[in-house]
């Protein structure tokens, strides 16, 4: 590991041997006891004479240095060792408040987690059982056939263009009108969001969502130190007064929508109010940023139209879609699709951010998406999610004396209950065995006290039913104190 | 598509139609001749009577926003479109300093690049001949049946724990002290390097680096908003007295180093300095972010310990290493190890940008990294390289009227020509079909103009001699003038 010296032609080579050996002592990197190579060893390592060793090893022990026993080597002596204060350095002092910030809106580490033994409401993963892992063997085989060595290589910050033309096609299936459009690969929702912030808005700029909104977007919004005006919900979407009003007091950078099983109410914003909305915002020239996270997770048949397709003929939504809540999270595959010229200067973002998102990931998944099987596959998780979505809103309405329910699909509903303090509820009932989200972590004021998201995607049928009577009877015990 | 009208108890039917409607045709959503459902398809569609949609398009007729065409059915109307004005986003508008900054400093937009045209001497991407694609289909089928669907679904922050528990042990076997440190996996160098600025510097804070340094790191530092302090190298490495001295000035948030096969110089800092340099930087409590990037591209036998190895007993060095300098950068994996303490703040700051790194791509690694075709790998790559580094050695001596030359291993050599600007030398060798990197976006200061770093990671033995004909040609040329 040491004893890579590198020689310089300017000094004898003995002194430089010397002074080498010294500084290692010197600094603790040699440590008392410890036996320098035998002179034949060294004389090999530095690729110099045996005599010239012989000799610095002399000098050595004469400064003190080293002690030499005779037929046992020479060691390192503790005389010279420069005793040295410890540096350590106390991080604490050397994190700003961005990390600081980052580290207590960090809800896996603070939040009270499902585990084997605690029923999952508190998650929204997709489950893991629905994954067709035959079909992606076979799609990573192909596209290893297909792209070879290239897709190991480095890519490009916008992503693989296949996926991207794939994606293009498919937005427009959806209704979006592609002209002018473009297409960012992202690493997942998540990052989407923080590049766009990171390009649009400046700390202390305002930005307007729904409220209550997706808990990660609050915290994304909060560590980018922007103002946040929550407008509340109707049962069909943002409050188009509301909105209105808050737009003549303040114009904000952008407005944050979810109009789509909403999270964490679950909320499927109605036709003529997204009609109003874009108006409104159009009106006023407000960027809208879309999360289409959702958007696959229909059960009923009907469609709905996303705002960046009612808003075609204009360039100002900026659609987020992610696949995460149905296909592969794991991979953290997403993308922004905008208008051609924003989506120039998010690219250059994304390069300074991380070079590009896995080529490999994007390869796969646009070879999954290609084939046949994903749209059969979107069937069956939306059977399976119905059906447990069904489930969850009968024992829901059964065993919660609620004043409100939420849900019209996805993986979650949301929960009021008047008289309790759902951190207080979710502290009883994870004694008793099941996690939930506490709707506080929702809202940008304190309105969601007595809120919270059950989310049933990775629960079983059992669960279900035994989750809620575990909450029905917390309920009451806390009722009764 | 549209037609999606989900229906309120407070309002009769027919007038919620009629509304929804009318909306769509004012918006401009159904456009002129468009053809409405016939009566009984909007029945089934809205699930409302038949005769209720007679009654909602007589009265559309009628109010002027349909046509209704015997045998033919009822088509929009273009009387009662609203005229809209367009709300085109100058998006240009929106877009704040930080993203201008990043766009403008986006070198892969703005430098001349290699294609197949045109020598690549400009890259230091591997070489993707070299990747071992059929390894990498066997870990892939191995890892998929270890981990089953559990590898696509979501994963944590921190990252794939095998992996993890693999880079401590690879780091310990390089003489890093493992006690009280961790790891976090990012998306590659770039991010990693993003999350510890994030993380402990602040706009304006000062930060050391060499001059000149990697310019993707440059950039970062930029978009930081810190102020870059350039300390002048020697051939071994920076100049120890330079840095003394600007301590002393100032003390930085933290001191960036490249000592492996420094970028673009190539440099391997030398021993004694390596130690020098700890020193001064324990004793004023700075942290050190060493760029591992390079580490495993060593030609000679003789191994080169990284500071943080040399500094184990302390904790300020944050060591960031890539193996995408040999291995599949299109997957983007690297790794931060640093004090558990920063690394728990690391954590938080990595899951409020993307979450995690794809967990399959880390899995795909694991089971390579722990195979025992990564040593055979890195030694043919080696080789490769090496034989690479020494024709490139070989040709720039002999073409080039050099002021001097810097290169030890790596992927690349700096060459410094007096009397020209690599800028317009590079302009007249591109027309020849050749594109090099001009140094100055290496250097903090002016220095760089007659610099500039030549890849060979790319080129082919006869592009490589090619390629330094055109330049010598393009040289003279210059200097005539």
């Amino acid at each position: 590991m040491i004893f890579n010296l590198k020689f310089t032609s300017k000094t004898h080579k003995k002194i430089q041997i010397e002074n080498y050996i010294k500084n290692l002592i010197e600094t603790g990197i040699l440590q008392k006891n410890e036996k320098l190579p035998s002179t034949r060893e060294m004389s090999l390592l530095l690729d110099v004479s045996r005599n010239t060793i012989i000799d610095v090893y002399e000098t050595l022990t004469n400064e003190g240095y080293t002690d030499t026993i005779k037929g046992k080597g020479t060691f390192i002596s503790d005389k010279k060792i420069i005793s040295k204060e410890s540096h350590h350095l106390p991080w604490i002092e050397f994190i700003n408040t961005h990390a600081l910030d980052a580290a207590s809106l960090d809800t896996t580490k603070h939040e009270l987690r499902g585990t084997d033994d605690i029923i999952p409401f508190d998650s929204i993963s997709p489950n893991k059982n629905l994954f067709d892992i035959d079909e992606i063997k076979r799609d990573f085989l192909n596209i290893i056939s297909i792209e070879g060595n290239n897709i190991l290589n480095y890519g490009y910050a916008k992503g693989y263009k296949p996926l991207i033309d794939y994606l293009k096609i498919y937005m427009k299936h959806k209704g979006v009108n592609i002209d002018n459009k473009d297409i960012l690969i992202t690493n997942g929702f998540t990052e989407g969001f923080n590049i766009v912030l990171s390009t649009i808005t400046e700390k202390g700029d305002t930005i307007f969502c729904e409220n209550p909104t997706h808990n990660t977007s609050l915290k994304i919004m909060k560590l980018h130190n922007l103002n946040i005006k929550g407008i509340d919900m109707d049962d069909d979407g943002i409050n188009i007064d509301s909105l209105k009003d808050e737009l003549e007091k303040e114009l904000p950078k952008a407005v944050f929508l979810i109009p789509t099983y909403h999270n964490p109410t679950s909320i499927v914003m109605s036709p003529e109010k997204r009609l109003k909305a874009i108006d409104i915002l159009n009106s006023f020239n407000v960027p809208i940023i879309e999360d289409g996270f959702n958007e696959e997770l229909r059960y009923s048949n009907s469609n709905i139209t996303s705002l960046a397709a009612l808003n075609s003929s204009n360039n100002n939504v900026i659609y987020i879609g992610s696949l995460s809540k149905i296909l592969f999270p794991g991979m953290r595959i997403g993308w922004i699709m905008a208008d051609k010229e924003l989506i120039d200067y998010l690219e250059s973002v994304k390069r300074s951010i991380n070079i590009h998102t896995s080529f490999l990931d994007q390869a796969i998944l646009y070879e999954y998406l290609r084939g046949e099987n994903f749209s059969k596959y979107v069937r069956k998780a939306k059977k399976y999610y119905k059906n447990k979505y069904e489930l969850t809103m009968k024992y829901a309405k059964k065993y919660i004396p609620y004043a409100k329910i939420w849900g019209e699909g996805g993986l979650h509903i949301f929960v009021q209950v008047e008289g309790i303090h759902s951190r207080e509820l979710l502290a009883n009932c994870y004694k008793k065995g099941v996690a939930f989200t506490p709707g506080d972590i929702f809202y940008t004021d304190d309105k969601g006290y007595n809120t919270f998201r059950i989310g049933f995607s990775r629960a079983s049928e059992a669960q279900i039913k035994k989750g809620f009577e575990i909450i029905s009877k917390a309920i009451s015990e806390l009722k009764a104190k």
